[in-house]
């Protein structure tokens, strides 16, 4: 059910020109056209926006979504735009609300380790800010060196370090929303416990901002360990490499993050990068451990036993990664896009003791839907990335069509395992569908009842996560 | 302004014994002053329900529900009503829904480390079943060994190891929920990390009953450190004791504990048990700090470094505690209701930066209402329980109304400083006005229409929390 808006007119036009200024007002073609995909390299998918509309403070964003409700025209919040669900492309045009702007850390608070951000700060500086002073901004999504902070929060972004410190929601004590009935709003507190109200600020991270615009968000900083190895261990089946997370949980080593990649994406990223991996001719398969510590002592008792049990598992060797493998891990999302622009990544996320049972189907997947995949993992926190690549150069509605029946295939298989469709990158407009068809009616109704209180209008990023009509 | 509900009627009683059996609905005097209250001493609070049903399974519940939707009566939701913000008093009348005869754990996987809890179970029953295998499961109220774990999450209950571990919120995968129209919805599920939809887990924990009834619980379960130790380190005035924290947490320590108990406190529960401690006759407090380790190595270092710390803050003296200190700390509830039935729990929080500003502001309060008041708290998180004692055996109608004067003038200074009314304990009925005037109207709006939106008729808990008439 398509949702019902109005075109931008002139007159709301300038009335957004009266809230922001002239020169963040912007309908030239070219700006229309940069906004109409985000990460998203399938033109299936773009849609261009009526305005690109740029505030500079969390009252001028509050002001321009009480426009939106005033001549009905749907707003997409964006900051980044580095997103791989879609969520910041305007599906029913209208505005897109580009946060960018507003990009200061307005506090920086050393001793009592906390953050106050703009939304538009980029988290690879508040990761570096904080390690100035000695501290650890602990979200580290791969994307951390463009991505921003309130889009981290708002798609609960995971990455490397999710192991050990959780996911973006976990970094955050309070955030500045604007709902979207143009109410300020601040949601949760600097505070380590409260019983008081409903929780707001995880109702908010992670809604893909379909509840509201996060314009400031409070991030906990921690002690920065001082001690931290890398140890790559070598497996040469999936099934040795998927059983060792759990034993590392489960024996207090408490790693920071537990990295796999299979030997068909070593070897596709080695290609790309002219580099030579150890065992990756002989057909094996990387699992990437880190471990912090407060000493040396620990850290050292902590690699001795990491290596024991590798070995215990089936590793046929174990050594020390330098800065090549982060290289490796990093540049692995461009060593895929140099096979086609348009690439999946999938992220669904089981339960860790289900890896081996998902894993073992995509092989026949592959076949089904002639894909050539490679997988890398965040094997710690159960959220796989299977990626299907582009490699026989279909066309964006070929390639959209098979994506989808790969979908249909895959995601009931997750769910079965107790699963999810998405551990990291949210639902978006890209698999709106899919999140309909997989998820149980009464957790559809709760959503559509909360979204529906909170935005009678449908203005604030619909045709994302779920549709109201 | 008050909720209408329909009184329940002979109809409604045939209907509850035909969902649960006839000897799960009590409508016997006994029964229904027994539900009148849950741990609160004082009658002004007390009021009686019609009728007290005891479901079998998660289905009975939704079929209960269902009823009161069709009457119009209201329900009250209750496990084992050892809350202390008047959570489990129905002030309409109408249903307790009392949930102890689901009591079991339905599983328990040691392998993957989580439980399924139904919502009667225990709190204490579960950290004994997990501590078998070596497991830890970390909500730990003071509570543990009366109250239940679908309490602990409806609460989003506190205790003593939230400083490592969290609140009860943080051990949580997933709940089994009746919502207030019936549905029975799975909210979250048994991942490490998710981007898939609401995070409507973390919605209904800490919503006191507002939002649905709890059923069943998947709690995350840890690796039992196998060394910890106890310290007490002895201060003499509150602002050297309250500046430690900080420093132990920027230091890496990762303690699990850090409870302070003021000497008055000591004094009270000493006479109480009959105890003699060091120190406390020379007018000093108490800092006692849990720190846990997976090696003997860590925990000896961090031993070291904890006792330099305290000193450089000016501890006068450190020794391990043995179980004198934990008894001290888990009796002195009841050494305070020893002093009258009616006392009053205060548990505000503040950032830990703002522990002295609070605190040095308690004398004034003290001296302005004429109230003795002992002081313990969770300064590792910033909670803090000012006890006010009825020393003066004023009647329940005085004692109310002192203690709302006096939370009048508290909480906004709470407020002022960053701080929100309660830690762990909740708004229930007790702080229901004091929420709202203490609430910006912008989060109001937001908890108002959420509970609106999934309670239409306002059948579920209504009275605590927010009003919504």
């Amino acid at each position: 059910m398509a949702a019902q808006f109005n075109p931008v007119t002139p007159e709301l036009l300038a009335e957004l020109r009266q809230v922001v200024g002239d020169k963040y007002v912007k309908t030239d073609e070219d700006y229309l056209e940069r906004y109409q995909t985000d990460e998203e390299g399938n033109s299936h998918y773009f849609h261009k926006p009526e305005v690109v509309v740029f505030p500079g403070s969390t009252e001028e964003v509050a002001a321009i979504v009480k426009l939106a409700n005033k001549y009905l025209v749907p707003i997409t919040p964006r900051s980044a735009g580095s997103g791989v669900a879609c969520g910041a492309i305007p599906v029913y045009h209208g505005m897109v609300v580009e946060l960018e702007r507003m990009n200061q850390i307005l506090k920086f608070d050393a001793d009592n380790m906390y953050a106050v951000c703009q939304t538009g700060v980029i988290t690879g500086d508040l990761q570096r800010e904080a390690a100035k002073h000695g501290l650890l901004y602990a979200g580290d999504p791969s994307s951390a060196d463009s991505s921003m902070i309130g889009g981290n929060v708002a798609n609960n972004a995971g990455g490397n370090k999710a192991v050990k410190y959780g996911t973006t929601r976990h970094q955050i004590y309070s955030l500045k929303v604007v709902t979207p009935t143009g109410d300020i709003l601040d949601a949760g507190a600097r505070l380590k416990k409260s019983s008081t109200g409903l929780c707001l600020e995880q109702l908010f991270a992670g809604s893909e901002g379909t509840l509201g615009i996060i314009t400031e968000v409070t991030v906990k900083l921690r002690p920065m360990p001082p001690y931290a190895f890398n140890m790559v261990c070598v497996f040469k089946t999936d099934e040795e490499a998927f059983a060792l997370p759990n034993k590392i949980l489960k024996a207090g080593i408490d790693p920071t993050s537990i990295e796999f990649m299979d030997n068909e994406a070593l070897r596709m990223t080695c290609k790309f990068l002219d580099m030579k991996m150890p065992h990756v001719d002989e057909g094996c398969d990387y699992v990437i451990v880190t471990v912090e510590s407060f000493s040396e002592d620990d850290s050292d008792r902590k690699m001795e036993q990491l290596c024991d049990l590798a070995e215990a598992n089936g590793s046929i060797d174990e050594f020390e990664a330098d800065k090549r493998i982060w290289t490796l891990r990093k540049q692995f999302a461009e060593a895929a896009r140099d096979v086609d622009k348009m690439f999946q990544t999938e992220d669904f996320v089981v339960p860790l003791d289900k890896i081996p049972e998902i894993t073992k189907q995509i092989p026949e997947l592959r076949e089904k839907y002639d894909l050539y995949c490679v997988t890398v993992a965040h094997i710690g926190d159960g959220n796989i990335h299977v990626l299907p690549l582009n490699a026989k150069g279909l066309s964006p509605e070929e390639w959209f069509q098979k994506i989808k029946a790969f979908h249909r295939d895959l995601f009931p298989r997750v769910y079965a395992l107790g699963g999810k469709m998405s551990g990291e990158h949210g639902i978006g407009y890209k698999k709106l569908e899919e999140f309909a068809l997989c998820t149980p009616q009464a957790e559809l109704n709760v959503i559509k009842a909360i979204k529906k209180a909170l935005d009678p209008n449908n203005i604030m990023n619909p045709g994302k996560l779920v549709e109201i009509g």
